[in-house]
């Protein structure tokens, strides 16, 4: 941590900070520039006493040094994590594409989705049976019965299973049925959450919130690793920006930032990423492109009837062509998908 | 709702929308113009509707006419909401002050603050016994040990307590305790939680998200009002922008943009709004002048040596200091404080 | 135009805005829905009529349904429009990459670059004379000599010239020397050096605003169209957002969304939109896979001795394997490059 | 500056870095932490220097720790400028009022509107000649005809004039009738024109830009403050960020924390801040209550027929009451209004 005194700080404000300094086990460098002192503290991250050495008399500022974020970190594993649940391989060179409806809305919805969409090369489904919907006057989705359609899904296809989990009371429940928890956006800082997805035997898909940084995101990932489970796959749906011609702006660098920085798989998901069915299919060429390990993308028989998110949901053929035009740019890149 | 038809939409499309429109008990109008037609949809509100409205053939846009709310609007409830608890009123003209240290951290430091902040004019103690922290490394809160804490400083001193709540099965638990169950800025679309403290006979100060929408923040309000609590209190405490000087961006037009859209009473957070002590005061002195019916203030009697947020916390004095300028602009301006 | 009249306007209001739109040239029907009546303005488009009826009496809002922009709309030329200046070859098709340093420093420095980009298979050389920078204490760039370096680098190579003119005043001199006129991001709304570049026979490059929308984007176009430059290029580089691990956030999905609503050319700068030499070589693969027109990458010998931009230039080893990849996924999708 | 090296980098890099240090003037402190090194670069401030060191190997980032502005800090001049201009004071105390229509747009308009502005309290008045706008096919202003009518109007009410200036090739037109020279947020980094307007014997009203940091904003300041015109007021007019409710966001925490920094005044616009005429009162009254050094108001004595802006302005009325209000908080805080 470097702690900067202001210009004009007094000798004693800066001996009284280099004691706080190492008061908190940290060992202190004065460095005294032309301008402004700097005071240097050596020694095992401590973030949380960024706070209060904040308030100290004199300081202008305090950077830190180190990443806040240690398991999930590529520094402590440098080899890549890979995620593996029935057929779908994320991460590590393979590509995996969990594909399906927004929200499970009847057997027939489903199951020609799922059909579908193995057809064209997912090797997971996904659909929504707890929704988290911004109206109190929203389709809150099937409960226990869209969990039961899931499985069912899976029993014909061999599909894995990605649905939403939204409260630690239910992780239990879902866990029942799905092979991969998926913390929604909402909640990536529902800490008790993330603990109890942390604790079960099953992989977890963490969205970035709109508003997280990355390394939130990463320090929201260490609140399950800690527990635990070690299957965390990372996903990049988009941040809110000022710009409206979106849903969101999804930001691709995400991809080799997180690549440097975490042995953890990323995922795009394009859908909420843009908001408008036309974008997907160049969104999703791009994001093999850029060397993402998963892709997750609303598909529906018929977005026009869609309970939730109609109009983000590719229909199957536009999803059949999408996988196409991804397959081109991963063969030519060596990815396996 | 609006449905914009695409230029050269063909008049076979234009019929099926308006079809689709009638088809969700909406009456359809359809409008010719000079390049593009539009579908007005008359009727109740069904926002759900949009959704799937735009993945309709033909389709440029889908706009909205209603607001999404219902309950906290200020056409449904004209007259302002003002939640009382023992000493603190907030809303309908009064200025309600919320002071005191982000965490809980022992009896001393709790008292003497309780102490002081009563003394310079706050009716209510706010203090964190349950953190949500970004890192799994910092401190956590005292919790129980906490609650109690603050329950035996309003003993002393009477006031009112704020403290947060951060998941469904410990609302029963604060609520023994505390007056006013806060909802923080990362919970804010955690539906069970709103849901649960909506199922209280407590207060509710629920803050917005930092990337949050205002349309986003009174829909999370429905969530709670919706299940009989009525005495909501919605929190501005800073949005998520590009700016880095402050920890956040404090937009204060919330204020006056929510007075005129909901009843429901409105509070400014400046120590999370900013993230830096000196800019707190003066940012006080604006919220009055701007409206805010209340301001919820972290106050700690050694901000160096606080646990959490130090960097924003006022000493003591600096908290008398800001009550008295923040009294001579509600005098000036009518306001009961 | 949709005029939304808040609920409970009187009569008289509504038909006051009613003869308001009718004295405007266009056409009013008024609909009266269950809560809320509007009024649809028909006619031909008149964005800046917006402006005042906004401020009628019991008026909520005026929601445009036209885009304002005209001439660079895709309606109005449906044919995709393809910049050609010597071998630069961007559009319809066909991806132009323009590479080379941030600023001109020296003949050596220049001619080095120039040789590498062009055997990699760049076919434009970029490299800035007059360089706006955001300190005033910073190297301002080399001016006229820098230009006759360029010139000398494009008589050896054949590559044509990329380089950014400031002023309107200075559009002479750079045309005299430079085959495109790149308009920075800082003056994408300097309307005078807009016009300026629509009177002179050079394509033009014109870089999007952090903090500009997609329409603000085209109606700076149409500044230049309308003067008769038909050879326009749109640039997106980056906007500013929250996050800091990238120098601006890049949104390639503006690709596919430009790509629907104008013919002009799209070109993506994945080096300021990233700021990160090491993020470059991943976002130029991602950009040619969603559909780019053009790539305009940051080069330099020794980017650690840059004068300006270095932590975002690629070496020329680096720039060599970025443009194998992007090759693999051009033939891949099939785009000529 | 200190640069941060790579965990794990090897030692050769280290002292690369530190030699790269030394060349550039600056002494290099090695700082060997437990996880990673430092090296503390201590000297005169060189902002450029940074652009070259980050890309140098194994290292991981570059911290400025001193300010990139210099002759605008109040480290170098503590005590706070005040421009004076007839009867406009701002800053140092004073607050000045500066009121007027978006455009000019007729000799009536704008007398009408003078007198009234005058008679509320105003001490200049404030009107656009050449107007900068979004789109080309909206009004541009009246040009030369309308600066003489700004100067007939200060002839009458004594009110001094602000206005603004768009290009370099104008300065010397628009001082010959005005008293202030206005730069638009579009402009904030034409460097051409700041420097233009650096060398005349006018005062300057500079706006931010919707996306510019302070630093860069304070950087362009610098660009005129160096020309030899001290007379420089900051103005903040909103940013972009993700809200719509509200025109840009209005960030009044810009006040304390500039006047921190710099010495120079800070003028609030909450018109173009808010973009809604019912939401600038409040704010007018917290710009003043945060310290605000200037307001910068529209005024049109019919906005629903305004030319430009109509939905921000307030009419004669509304502005003479929010001018009631202001004062009630100057006098309350002692400010000079």
């Amino acid at each position: 941590m470097i702690v900067v005194m202001r210009r004009g700080a007094e000798q004693a404000e800066i001996e009284h900070m280099a004691q706080r300094v190492e008061s908190l086990g940290l060992k202190a460098h004065i460095i005294v520039g032309a301008e402004q002192t700097v005071i240097a503290a050596i020694g095992d991250k401590r973030p949380e006493t960024k706070e209060s050495l904040e308030s100290g008399p004199g300081v202008a500022s305090v950077m830190p040094i180190l990443a806040p974020y240690k398991v999930a970190s590529r520094e402590v594993k440098p080899e890549s994590t890979q995620v593996v649940v029935r057929d779908l391989k994320v991460g590590a060179g393979c590509l995996g594409v969990m594909a399906g409806p927004c929200s499970v809305e009847s057997e027939e919805q489903l199951i020609t989705t799922a059909r579908a969409v193995k057809k064209a090369g997912a090797t997971a489904l996904r659909g929504g049976a707890f929704k988290p919907r911004t109206s109190p006057y929203a389709f809150q989705g099937m409960k226990e019965e869209g969990l039961k359609l899931l499985a069912a899904a899976r029993e014909e296809t061999g599909l894995a299973i990605v649905t939403e989990v939204m409260s630690p009371e239910d992780v239990e429940l879902v866990a029942k049925y799905a092979d991969v928890l998926q913390i929604g956006a909402r909640n990536m800082q529902n800490y008790r959450l993330l603990e109890a997805c942390g604790r079960v035997d099953r992989a977890v898909l963490l969205k970035r919130g709109p508003a997280a940084t990355i390394d939130e995101l990463l320090l929201a990932a260490e609140y399950i690793l800690n527990e635990g489970n070690q299957n965390v796959m990372l996903c990049e749906r988009g941040i809110r920006t000022f710009e409206t011609h979106t849903r969101f702006t999804l930001p691709l660098a995400t991809v080799p930032y997180l690549h440097q920085k975490t042995h953890l798989p990323v995922v795009i998901d394009p859908s909420h990423g843009t908001g408008h069915a036309y974008l997907i299919e160049d969104m999703c060429a791009a994001s093999v492109a850029v060397g993402a390990d998963g892709l997750i993308i609303e598909v529906h028989p018929k977005p026009e009837e869609a309970m939730s998110d109609g109009y983000q949901s590719l229909n199957l053929d536009q999803f059949a062509q999408t996988m196409t035009k991804c397959r081109k740019v991963a063969d030519a890149l060596g990815i396996e998908m």
